[in-house]
C-alpha cells in the first residue's frame, strides 16, 4: 500500500485476509429514480435493480449489426495493426482472443461507444456524467474457444485499478448469435447485492497472464454455490442482443467446441464521480488500456443510427 | 494390420489417409421395421433414424433415480474399490471422471443394464441380440469439468477395437439434470448418417490418455462445420432422462464452470452379429474393461421395478 492511500477506507477489501468472506453491497445499483420519461421500462429497471443484468433486444437495426461485424470481421484480419499490447491472444495459441481500448482506436466503435441508446441508458442507471473505464472487442473462436471462470469485474477493478465504488456497469453487444452450446456469457443473478471478497495477493504485472485466464480475484467454490443457489443466467439470442450488467455481478463462461464462434463489443461506463484513485491492492495500477486514468473524456451521446445513408 | 487381417474388407477406413474424407454410411440405422407392440413409438422411431439421437423421459420412476444417485453417490467415495484402470480422473487432477465396466462391478447398475425399458429398445432398434460393449459411470463435476471434443464413438470402436459395422447404440440416462449451463453433451443431428475418416495413425496404448483427451481419431474442423450447419442438438432435462444415440452420432460436451456437477450411466449395446474382431487400426487392442471381447453375455431383459419393495 503506498503512503498516501494508507489512511483510506477500502469498503470493499479483497485478497488481502485469510479466508474468504461474502459482504454485503455498500453502494445503489439503480442510481437514479425511474420516471417516465428513463431510457428504460420500470419494469426493466426493476429487473436491472434485482438480477444487475438486462437482456435487450432489437435497439440497433439490421443493418448496424451487419455493419459492426464487418467492422469485426476486417479488423480480426488486420489486428497487428493494433497498439500491441492491446491484442489478447488465446492461452497457448495464436488466435486473437480480444482486442482492448477499441473504441480509442476505431471510429466505427468509438461511434458506437457514445450512441444515445447505449449512453442514455448508463447515465440513467449511474446518475453521472460517464466515461469509458474499458471497451474491448471479444471473439471467442468456434471449435477451441476456451472457457473464462466466475469472477466480478468490480473486485479486479477495485483491487487492481483503484475504483471506489460500485457505480459502473458493462454493455456488451452480441456480434454472434449467441446459442446455448457456444459458450455464451453466464450470470448469477442478484450476485451484485453481494461482494465476495477473495483470498490470495495480487502479484505485480498481474494483468498480462489475467487477461488470458484468471488466477487472483478468483471467487471461492462454497461462495459461489450459495450465490448459485437460485440458478444462473445464460442470455442467448440474436446478434444485436444487448446485455447490460453491474460492475459487480459474477459472470463467467463455459468453453465453445461448437463450429460457431461467438464474438461481442463491450464497454465499461463509469461515473465521472467514481474516477480512479490509487489501487487498493498492489501500489501499481494496471496500464491505460485496460483502465483509464488520465485523459478521460465524459461521453455525449450521439442521436441517430450508425449508418448515416440507411437512416 | 496383423496377417490374418489383411485381406478384410475396410467399410471405415480411418487414420490411414493423408486427408480427412466424409464417407456414406453403409449400414442401417433402425434395423427393425417398426410395427405397433415395438417400444418406440413410430414418431420416436423415426426421429431416431433421421437424428441418430433421441430423448426419453419418464422412463424411470422418481424414487428408482434416486436409487441410482445414491449408489453413484457412495461409488464416488469409495472408488478406490474399483479395478484400478478402471477409474478414470480428471485430467490434472485427482477427482474422479468415469468407472469404465460399471456393470460387472456393481449388482445395482448391473441390473439397470439389464431393465426391460432399455434392452427391448436396443433389441429392437439393431434387430438382434444384444450385449454390453462398454459401459460407464461419468462424474463431470462442477466448477471445473472439462470440455470432451467432437468424436464419433464408432469411429474409434472401429479402429481400435475392431466393431466392423455401425449396429450398436449407447443409452446415457441422466442422474443430475442438465441444464444448458453445466456442460451437457451435444449431438450433432444426422452425422450418425457419414462417417469421417480422421487424418494421423493410431499410438499404441492410445486408450490410456484418451479417455482422459481425445488426440487421435479427431474429425477435422471443415468436415464438422459441414455436418453441423443445421445445428446442435443440446439435450436438458431433470435427473432420469434417457438419451439414446447411435454409436455413429457425433458428440462432445462443453466444460461445466457452474456449480451443477453433471453425472450419467451410459451402457453400450452392441449386436451379437456384430461382435468384435480384430481393431482395423492398431495390432493390439484395447482391453476387455473399455471394449468386451471374450466373455460376452448376451442380456436377457428383466422386467419390473428397480426398487422391488416399491414396486
Amino acid at each position: 500500500m503506498t503512503g498516501t492511500t494508507a489512511m483510506r477506507e477500502d469498503l470493499y477489501p479483497s485478497r488481502k485476509g485469510a479466508g474468504p468472506r461474502i459482504l454485503e453491497r455498500e453502494d445503489r445499483v439503480v442510481y437514479a429514480a425511474w420516471t417516465p420519461g428513463a431510457p428504460l421500462s420500470q419494469e426493466q429497471t426493476r429487473t436491472y435493480g434485482r438480477d444487475g443484468v438486462l437482456v435487450l433486444e432489437n435497439l440497433f437495426t439490421a443493418d448496424e449489426i451487419r455493419l459492426l461485424q464487418r467492422e469485426a470481421a476486417q479488423l480480426h484480419r488486420t489486428w497487428e495493426s493494433f497498439k500491441e499490447e492491446t491484442a489478447i491472444l488465446e492461452p497457448g495459441g495464436q488466435a486473437l482472443r480480444s482486442v482492448f481500448a477499441i473504441h480509442a482506436q476505431n471510429d466505427i466503435f468509438a461511434r458506437l461507444a457514445a450512441d444515445a441508446r447505449l449512453v442514455k441508458i448508463a447515465r440513467f442507471l449511474l446518475r453521472s456524467e460517464i466515461y469509458i473505464h474499458q471497451s474491448r472487442l471479444n471473439y471467442k473462436p468456434g471449435f477451441d474457444g476456451k472457457d473464462f471462470y466466475w469472477h466480478s469485474d468490480f473486485e479486479t477493478w477495485h483491487v487492481e485499478d483503484g475504483m471506489a465504488r460500485m457505480r459502473a456497469l458493462s454493455m456488451s453487444i452480441l456480434l454472434t448469435e449467441n446459442f446455448p452450446f457456444n459458450g455464451p456469457t453466464m450470470f448469477i443473478p442478484g450476485s451484485h447485492r453481494r461482494f465476495i471478497s477473495c483470498v490470495g495477493e495480487t502479484p505485480d504485472d498481474h494483468y498480462r497472464s489475467s487477461l488470458r485466464r484468471q488466477e487472483y480475484g478468483v471467487p471461492d467454490r462454497g461462495s459461489l454455490a450459495r450465490l448459485a443457489e437460485d440458478g444462473i443466467l445464460m442470455p442467448t439470442g440474436e446478434a444485436g442482443t444487448t446485455v447490460i450488467f453491474d460492475c459487480n455481478t459474477l459472470h463467467g463462461s463455459n468453453s465453445n467446441i461448437s463450429p460457431f464462434p461467438r464474438s461481442n463489443v463491450f464497454f465499461v461506463y463509469n461515473a465521472a464521480v467514481n474516477r480512479l484513485e490509487a489501487p487498493f491492492g498492489p501500489a501499481m495500477p494496471r496500464p491505460e488500456w485496460v483502465a483509464s486514468r488520465t485523459g478521460i473524456e465524459i461521453i455525449q451521446p450521439v442521436e441517430g443510427h450508425l449508418v448515416p445513408d440507411a437512416a
